[in-house]
């Protein structure tokens, strides 16, 4: 299929440039208590999924090809910064294979480090020239919704009484409040309507909840750790016996396996699974906004975030 | 002296004024996680001289008063992002006579209360009609200065090679860095030219320096526990006998005591405030910028915040 292998040079191209754009950025040596780690962050493998749309998004509206470059590095950028602050506050001690910031730097330095990225995406972001104050103002919109999304998580841990509702507010907010800034920020940057600007950012919150479900089975360690609510979990605790699988002393991997045999035998898992389709379904109908060669490349980007084979 | 009480009068009115706003901003209700630590740190009673700032150099260029507004309001969300972090990497138990927000709410909640005010600072500097890319970049190269003067601070604790030029120019970040903001928005909403916001910027980096050696007394304590570097112990390291009480098992109040009387003996003491009187002349130079009664308003409102009588 040649155009599977065109559109996978297409994301190796952008995710290379991407990449040598982080580098390039003008990171000084002093203060080395700051700038080393920011520069052990900057050079870490990413998937740079987030620049990617930004990219696939504005090429579909001709945005201005150097506006979507900043506009993708400040989304990574943000990414980033929540990632460094979010481990320090779930205590990750690793992050794509590497010590976490604060396991190798200290939380002080951490804390700071986080600070540090999110201003210089600030200040990336105010580097568009087309719309500028819309970008920036969505980009800070969002970045307030992913705040509220992580302070909603850690509200709702060890908290059985989260409703689904209430927990798919959640993830919506912190996972996919990135993803809808992202697929808007092509629409801004390529000068479209609010109302494209709209349904670009249906796309974004629908492939969110998507993806988080999709991974969910990574997790599950450390979810039943932290008394991490999740679909899953929600959805086990109307049925009989999972109270008994939840609060055994059981040791972890006993108690993952007897928690996947649940999910299985009381349809927890098909019915999680139907959700995730419901939310694909969902995004791949705003893709109506795309015309030609550029709705089907965003159809691929949708499989390929799902990892799911055509 | 009428002319004094009318400043005063300006003073509260500003002040008066911001606060009403930051409490008028529309702070949801959820996550309680997060909003009801930023409505804690809000209803704080802060001096607003940073605001108060920003209100008086743009007053002087006849800036359009609700961009002041908006830019006060923006820098006040900044300083307080700043604080609630700092007292988490520092910690601080207390801040303005209240427990600290990591103290209070715990160190979680702490880093992404700090980090929502900083975007909620973002969001209303965006919203200045008057070059509003030129102050969104000000304020945010701005703010990644304080992240880099915090981080030099934090890289010399305990490091008694610190040389007098290095701590300058860490306060000069640290400190200076935002009330340089201050002054600079006035300028940047007034329509000056590049070259009079580098004075004003010139005078806030000034007034920084001398903001911070004339308030030196009264972090002693704490700087003698974290054995901070400040220009009294740097210029103390080069007299005979300053490391035998510097190093000594004394309990903090004689310890205190006795590095008082030192500074007083070998001259440091003079030599710190000559230094500071230096700074004040060189921050009232830059008031050049400003005519008549704007120029004696911003000399009123420097002895003001250096504790000076006329």
């Amino acid at each position: 299929m040649p155009d599977t292998k065109l559109f996978t040079e297409l994301l190796d191209f952008i995710r290379s440039e991407t990449d040598r754009h982080l580098v390039k950025l003008d990171i000084p040596q002093e203060p080395a208590y700051l700038y080393d780690p920011i520069r052990y962050v900057l050079t870490g493998r990413g998937k740079r999924l987030r620049p990617i749309l930004v990219h696939l998004s504005g090429r579909g509206f001709d945005a201005d090809p150097e506006d979507l470059m900043h506009a993708g590095l400040a989304v990574e950028l943000l990414h980033n910064f929540t990632l460094v602050h979010d481990d320090i506050m779930d205590d990750d001690d690793t992050r794509h294979g590497k010590l976490s910031v604060h396991e190798k730097y200290g939380k002080e330095a951490a804390i700071l480090v986080g600070d540090s990225i999110f201003t210089l995406g600030q200040l990336i972001i105010g580097q568009v020239q087309a719309n500028t104050t819309v970008a920036f103002q969505a980009y800070n919109k969002a970045s307030l919704t992913v705040c509220e999304g992580q302070a909603f998580d850690l509200q709702f841990e060890g908290d059985a009484s989260t409703t689904l509702d209430q927990y798919l507010d959640m993830i919506g907010r912190k996972t996919g409040a990135l993803l809808c800034l992202c697929a808007e920020l092509g629409g801004i940057l390529g000068g479209q309507s609010k109302d494209v600007c709209a349904e670009l950012r249906n796309y974004g919150i629908n492939l969110g909840r998507a993806f988080q479900q999709e991974n969910l089975g990574k997790s599950l360690d450390s979810d039943i750790v932290a008394d991490k609510q999740t679909v899953l979990t929600i959805l086990a605790r109307k049925h009989n016996g999972w109270d008994e699988i939840s609060n055994s002393d059981a040791d972890i991997s006993t108690k993952r396996e007897r928690m996947r045999e649940f999910f299985l035998e009381t349809g927890v898992d098909e019915r999680a699974r139907a959700m995730s389709h419901d939310y694909i379904a969902r995004a791949q109908d705003s893709l109506s906004v795309f015309t030609g060669e550029h709705k089907k490349t965003m159809e691929q980007f949708t499989d390929f975030v799902l990892n799911r084979t055509h």
